[in-house]
């Protein structure tokens, strides 16, 4: 006999019906006549509950080797239950045990676990009902961001990890080298000496597998504009890297993005891609993910499903970063940060807006240049508030979500604005060169998926959202 | 009016039909009364031809502006067209230039350019026509595997890029570091007497990001069992590096990988997916981009349809890597490798049995335990040709496609292969874990994604189906 999903048992399984299911056993219930076993395989946060009669050839033997954590196959008849919340159960004719889990010594014990102690038990958290729901819905959240994509006729492109480009300040890069670390090879001063005048420890990337120093990315961004320029849409969905410090519940020093970037758009087009995309995403995961997101709601954030109606149901507003600095000011509100046109808005701001304000979601766009990075569109009225075309979307319960801008696509004004940042025109040749060779007007946008996981499933803690979490002092697994 | 994508108006659009289109243009062709143009926006090989008259206003100035590669807007009407190959045409009603590309200036004029060549510029060689059908599979491809996994309910997971884990021997690795590699942080041996015998250079990584060495993972596959003991069913996508210094068109030291990885199943079942896989992704390339391969057929590799016809069409032949072995004895080729058994199969050995003597593809399992892996199940049997439960699938025109196993579940015989190894099992506490608790039969596989979309397109170069390689003193863009 086949085996079946236990999600497709619990959803279509018939009384009566014969079926093999295999899986790790969540709970045990020994009485005198029988033993109930929660057998889950991990496709559902439900389990199947299994009757073992005491007539089953060696009983006795098979439940003394069945404990929490033991993994076993069950063959047997679907019975409808007589127990509340579940429609069927399954009445036992075959028991066979893979592996058992020691019960003084197996971790997951039935009582609860911080989710602090599950992260050093990372490669058992996934069998926990919490951890399980947050990676069932990573999954459909994943998989939805490919069929938003795809059904555009958006290009993935896997643009590249390794990477000589220093966008965003070396500071908070990872440096990737094969040399040795314990001998890395240094630059001769006798030898070169025009070098001679720097630091005798400087480095002879010249030795290293690339030739030059190389780091992990910190963006595909610059990359996807060259395939947009090819295919028109396209969008990255890869891993991400900061070196930045930050031992928060926020941060990772791994995490994955996504970045989609379409040529002959502007702004708005930008914005109508935003909610498009997030609209289409929750709608995704509550409708594969109803059981997961129903254990959120009830367990872990009792805001989660209003959070996400919001997202689907409501028209975003749209006001420009001077309208929102207006409306801060004339909110009767006391905010830590003052406010005044030219500041990069707080968290404290935003939720203002999008929570007390608007109470759905919205997008501010056209931020103060001197905030912003150098690649984003000037706008074409040049005034003393100069404005770029940037934009961020901000949810209530959530805070900023997705950031994204317009392109500069004038090469005269992006030269202008590299110089003014004070990086090297040189170091961007091709960059520039999609301006010089066919130019067009083009807008993108970025999101950590880490952060959209979070905000889904409401956990409070990003290192709970992600299999393997890296941060400071921490790459186990 | 809405821009079309010019797939779809190729597929299906009507004549009559007004239509906006956008992208670059591929080729000019001027006459005395009219100009063609060919216009492509990278969402199929083909451009839409446009006409346009002399009676269109700035007519000659507007002419004067396109140059191969400019970017345009062309509104219109489509219309049959009387041309060959082509259904339709689009009359310009109205054409706008964004960008235009200096003709003496731009990279790409009409004719052809060398792979080695465009390599130089993969910022601008997407928009040729090999390079374009090549990403356009690439996506196809990865999507297709997506769609594959989900639709059979397996989780995607996201395994850690970077790793302290050193499975296959640092040598081939890249180290992850956060420390200034002009000073690397060493440990003082008058501090720590303990080490002063080891090397005065010893790196002292409690000063490091993670507080330990770190590298770029090489394989995702170890913690991909951890997610399979929860989940049953989960397989990784994402990148995987080598830093090995092979300067070939075979070799990569960045690229994607796919991990299947099975619960509750053995090597047969294992075949099984690897085939079904092999099946579903080439039909939907076949099917999604019928002249992209058409293309690859005609201009790139004159095997690439049958290749994949085979792959599709014929049952995978299934044979023991004994019964290979006396193939191979009993065949009167003359190999550069002698056969005998324990050796590993070489590429030679392989082809010969793809397309020599079965003439389709071919799984060949239970290998010599010297030769594989530690975590790979020791056959039931022990003999003195002890043998593993591996695989790898062998395809004509294509070589090795799929490596894979069943995994050792047992846990004392796992630690005495990683002893016998030379490992330490103390490093594997947590794979070790795995086994200790509710351990359960279980396999997988492995393919690169890059040699997946090299065979299924025909390209002799992986440099050429990977946007931005990475290869030994090349990491440009």
């Amino acid at each position: 006999m086949n085996p079946s999903r236990i999600i497709e048992l619990l959803r279509s399984g018939e009384a009566n019906q014969s079926a093999l299911v295999q899986g790790w056993v969540r709970t045990k219930r020994e009485s005198k006549e029988l033993t109930f076993l929660e057998i889950n395989d991990g496709s559902s946060l439900k389990g199947l509950q299994i009757i073992v009669g005491k007539d089953l050839p060696d009983y006795a033997d098979i439940i003394k080797q069945i404990t929490t954590g033991a993994s076993i196959a069950v063959a047997g008849q679907l019975v409808d239950s007589p127990a509340k919340g579940q429609r069927i159960e399954m009445q036992a004719d075959q028991v066979t045990v893979f592996g058992t889990a020691d019960a003084e010594q197996y971790p997951l014990q039935k009582k609860r676990h911080s989710f602090e102690f599950l992260r050093t038990i990372a490669h058992l958290r996934p069998r926990t009902n919490t951890l399980g729901a947050v990676f069932r819905v990573r999954n459909a959240c994943a998989y939805a961001i490919h069929r938003f994509f795809q059904e555009r006729g958006f290009i993935w492109v896997h643009t590249p990890i390794i990477t000589a480009s220093d966008c965003e300040g070396a500071g908070e890069m990872f440096a990737v080298t094969a040399m040795d670390l314990a001998n890395v090879a240094k630059v001769d001063p006798k030898a070169t000496p025009n070098v001679a005048n720097q630091s005798s420890q400087s480095v002879d990337f010249s030795q290293d597998f690339f030739g030059k120093p190389t780091f992990l990315t910190v963006s595909g961004q610059l990359e996807a504009e060259i395939m947009a320029m090819a295919f028109s849409n396209v969008y990255t969905f890869g891993p991400t890297f900061r070196a930045e410090n930050s031992n928060t519940s926020r941060h990772l020093a791994e995490f994955w993005m996504i970045e989609p970037e379409m040529a002959f758009c502007d702004l708005e087009g930008d914005a109508d891609l935003a909610e498009a995309f997030l609209k289409y995403i929750f709608s995704y995961v509550l409708e594969n993910c109803p059981e997961d997101m129903a254990f959120f709601q009830q367990r872990i954030n009792d805001q989660v499903m209003s959070n996400a109606e919001k997202i689907i149901n409501e028209e975003f507003e749209r006001i420009s970063y001077t309208k929102a600095i207006e409306i801060l000011l004339a909110s009767s509100k006391q905010f830590e940060f003052p406010v005044e046109w030219g500041i990069d808005l707080q968290s404290e701001h935003e939720r203002y807006l999008a929570e007390d304000h608007f109470q759905k979601p919205v997008i501010i766009m056209d931020y103060p240049a001197g905030i912003k990075a150098f690649y984003m569109r000037l706008s074409d009225e040049s005034t003393d508030k100069q404005t770029v075309r940037a934009m961020d979307v901000i949810a209530p319960g959530i805070g900023e979500i997705i950031g994204g801008s317009q392109r500069e696509e004038r090469l005269d004004i992006l030269e202008a604005r590299l110089k003014a940042k004070g990086l090297d025109p040189e170091e961007y040749w091709w960059y520039l060169d999609l301006r010089r060779y066919g130019t067009v007007p083009h807008a993108g946008f970025g999101l950590g998926f880490e952060r959209l996981v979070q905000f889904m499933t409401g956990m409070s803690n990003i290192r709970d959202v992600i299999p393997f979490p890296r941060s400071p002092q921490n790459a186990e697994f």
